[in-house]
């Protein structure tokens, strides 16, 4: 803790990463709470649990916020900024520009909410994927190219909300119009959730170790990073 | 129908891309059957109604079949091959060729379901992004910008899967162990799913209408168009 106090000294923001439990996270904060000067933010990188969680009551809590980057941070640059019902505004427009000043994308979230909207996302995909894999309609590496030589390569500068606008003369409205009871059925045929199950887990665990050995992982994630490097050089040379 | 006629003369493989409704293409598959050659094989676009709805009982339905590309098909290179159960092996291995050959990239569904997996994956992302949109939790440009500045940037070379494989030490086992439970809550929060309603759907149509009003749309559209080839290229160029 000493560490951590000689480190906040004179600084006005703090990116806290501590093992994501609550019960982690509010004995870490509890601590910090001593510490904070009066003008120190803290953006929790927790990527479901809402800050309010773990910052009730304490003196800095107005100045406590969800900033939760994705994984690896260093390459992309989403950032979601979730005040709690007591963060002050000021301390979520410091969040932010202190975000937009080291190249981060923020996105700002009204109020709190489980999973945030990035884990809210992608738990929706995931499911069906998990779905569609244990019908047997599909493997698991054909699904994950229906996204990356798919649906992704659309989603990763447009977005959803956009890519559906600019696939109806009459725009969203008009693709709404035209399409949103049939996808309702696809969703409908889905319910009711259940948990994966131990077997469909299995499934997807066994295909991917038939790719990539645990220890050949590392180098698979070095990869990855590189990828995702060269993406984000990519969009940096297109521009908008 | 002559045009057709002679543009099928000797042809191996035909796209068919009419409108589509159930009962237009069940018009069109039976005027072709009675010209269509013994070689022929035909892949419809359909984009989710399976083809056993519009070949049943056709001679020509045996080499009969989906091929599902995206829009817009000349920069993206997903094919989704779904075979009826009256299909041939030899008309799905000779349409997964062809697709190969003019270099697209064909995934094989082992049967038919509403949607294909697709636009199911679609349609579940974008269920969770309208509710959030009507729950008053952020803006619909920020939900998409969540996806193309975060979780589409891995989505579009790795896809779902292979994400969460390489996002815990012992892979997607690992990763379902850490996380599953606490998704499922995200996903059975939204249940039971509605129909998008009217007011949502005004609201996430209004936002795009004050970002790209609809005469400016061919141009996005144009612009969304050379994104797309820029990152085909992109693709290309840093290889596998």
């Amino acid at each position: 803790m000493r560490v951590v106090c000689e480190a906040l000294d004179g600084a006005a923001y703090a990116q806290e990463s501590v093992f994501e439990r609550a019960d982690v996270k509010t004995e870490f904060y509890a601590e910090i709470d001593k510490v904070a000067g009066a003008d120190l933010v803290i953006g929790s990188s927790s990527s479901g649990i809402p800050a309010s969680v773990f910052t009730e009551g304490l003196a800095c809590a107005p100045r406590c916020l969800i900033a939760h980057p994705i994984n690896p941070p260093y390459v992309i640059p989403l950032v979601e900024v979730v005040p709690t019902p007591w963060t002050g505004d000021a301390a979520v427009q410091s969040c932010w520009d202190i975000m937009l000043a080291v190249g981060m994308e923020p996105v700002r979230l009204t109020r709190e909410v489980d999973g945030f909207i990035a884990n809210r996302l992608q738990a929706a995909l995931l499911w069906e994927a998990f779905r569609l894999l244990e019908a047997g309609i599909a493997t698991a590496e054909d699904i994950d190219k229906t996204i990356s030589a798919g649906l992704g390569r659309r989603w990763t500068f447009i977005g959803p909300f956009e890519t559906i606008d600019l696939n109806a003369p009459g725009g969203l409205k008009d693709y709404a119009a035209r399409l949103a009871l049939g996808f309702f059925e696809f969703v409908k045929q889905g319910e009711p959730a259940e948990p994966w199950s131990d077997a469909v887990i299995a499934k997807a665990d066994g295909e991917m170790r038939a790719r990539v050995s645990l220890p050949e992982q590392p180098a698979r994630q070095a990869w990855r990073d590189k990828r995702l490097m060269a993406l984000a050089k990519h969009f940096q040379d297109v521009g908008e």
